[in-house]
C-alpha cells in the first residue's frame, strides 16, 4: 500500500480560474478540462466563443499528459515521419494528442492528473494550461 | 434563417451553482454536465465523491435530453420488451440515455440545451438537474 | 453477372417529397434518411424541429431496413428478453434499429435500397416512411 | 442568454442547389453536406456517380469547418510534419477533415454553420463548396 496526493474539485477550481484568467489575458476563448490521475474528467468550461471541436481536443490533451506523464507537446517532438513515436495519435482510439496544450501535473512527483486547453493557437492552448498549473503549484 | 436563443457560460454556471447546492442538501456527490443546444459540452464537474462512470453517463444524459428534447426518464418509459422504442438505448453509439437525471432546457419554447447527473440513484440525478434547471428559469 | 436496378438521386427525391409531405400532413417535423442498396446514404433532410438525436437513428433505420431486407419494426418483434433476434440490437456498433421507422425498398423483388424516418412516435416514423415509398413504388 | 442566427432547412435548401449547379457545370458528380452550429447534418445529398467514401467525408469536412469554425484546407496548411497542428486529424475519432472542401459559414460574425464537399479533386470540393456558401451570403 502507498499513500498519494489526489487532486481535488477545489483543486481543479483554482486551476481553472487562473487558466480562465489567462484566457481572457491573451483575448482567446478556450476550452479548459482538468482531469485526474487516472485521466477522468474533473472538471471542463467552454468558453462563449471557444470551438466544439476543442471540447474533445481539450479534455484529450488533458487525458494524454496526465495518463502518459508528459506534455502532449514533448509527444509532438518525437511523432514525426521517422522518429520513433511515429504514429502514436492513432493510439487509443484517436484519444492521444501530440500537439501542445496538455500538460501533466506532478505533486511531491507524483503523477496526480492533468490540465489541457484548445481552441487557439497549440502555443497559446499551452500558455493558458501552464498558467492554470501553476496557479496549483503556487498555492501548496 | 432564423433567430433562436442560446445558453451561454454564465447560464451554466448559475445551473450549476444551484444544482451542486442540491446534491450537498441530499448528501450524494454528482457528476453534472451541462450542454448547449447541439448537445456539446459547455459545463461539467465532478464532486469529489462522485463516480468515474457517472462522468461520461452524465454527458450523455444531457446530450440526449437537449438532443432529443425530452427527459432521459420519458424515455425509459417507453423502451421496455414490448413497448414501442425498445431498443433505442443502444443507438448513437450507445449515447442515448434511457434512465432519469437528463432533463432538457426550453426558453420561450424553444429547446437551448440540456442538464444531466449522475452517481446518485435515477431519482436523485433527476432532483439534482431539476434544481439546475429551476434555478434558471427562475432567473429570466 | 446480373443485372439490377438501382435508386438514383432522382428517386431518392420522389421518395422525399411524398414523405415531407406527409410529416408535414400529420405535423411532425421528421428527420428523413434514404439510402441505396449497400445502405449507403443517398439523401438526408432534418426538418427545422426535428431532433437532433434523430439524424443517426433516421440513417441508422434507412441502413438496416435496406441492408438486413427488412422492416426494422419486423426487428422488433423477435428481438425482445426470450425472443430468437434478441440483442440484435446492439450488433454493427449500435446501428441495428429495432423500432418501427425504417422499411426496405423492393424493386421487381430485388432489394434496392432503404428509407428510415425518426422524431414522432415510432409509429409517426413508419407512417411517413410508407408514403416516401408508396410515391416511389407508384411512380414505377 | 444570447440570441444568434440558426440555418434553416431553406437556407441549406438554397446553399444546396447552388452547389450541385457549380458541381454539374464542373462536371463532377460530389458528396455534399450541410450542417448546423453544432456540426449536426441538416441536409446531405450524393449525385449518382459520387464515391461511397466521400459520404462520411463530406459530413465531417462540413462538421469540421462548422465545429473548429475555419476551413478544412486551413487546417491542412498547419498541419504537416513538423507544423503546431501535427496530428490533428486524427482527433475527434477521425472527424477532423484536413483537406480542402469543408467552408465554415458565419453570418454577422457568428458561426452557423458548415458546407462540406468530397469527390472531386480537394479544389473541386472547395469550389462547389464556395459556390453553396456565395449564393447563401448572396441571398440576405
Amino acid at each position: 500500500m502507498k499513500i498519494a496526493p489526489k487532486l481535488t474539485l477545489e483543486d481543479a477550481r483554482l486551476m481553472m480560474t487562473a487558466a480562465e484568467k489567462k484566457a481572457v489575458e491573451i483575448g482567446v476563448d478556450m476550452d479548459i478540462a482538468i482531469v485526474d490521475d487516472g485521466g477522468h474528467l474533473l472538471l471542463f468550461q467552454r468558453m462563449d466563443n471557444a470551438r466544439i471541436t476543442s471540447i474533445t481536443i481539450a479534455i484529450d490533451k488533458a487525458f494524454t499528459a496526465a495518463a502518459a506523464r508528459k506534455s502532449t507537446r514533448a509527444y509532438g517532438e518525437v511523432s514525426g515521419p521517422g522518429q520513433p513515436a511515429f504514429g502514436i495519435n492513432t493510439s487509443i482510439g484517436g484519444r492521444f494528442m501530440i500537439f501542445a496544450g496538455g500538460l501533466p501535473i506532478f505533486i511531491d512527483d507524483q503523477p496526480v492528473g492533468g490540465i489541457g486547453c484548445s481552441s487557439g493557437s497549440p502555443g497559446q492552448d499551452e500558455e493558458v494550461a501552464q498558467a492554470g498549473l501553476d496557479a496549483l503549484l503556487g498555492s501548496l
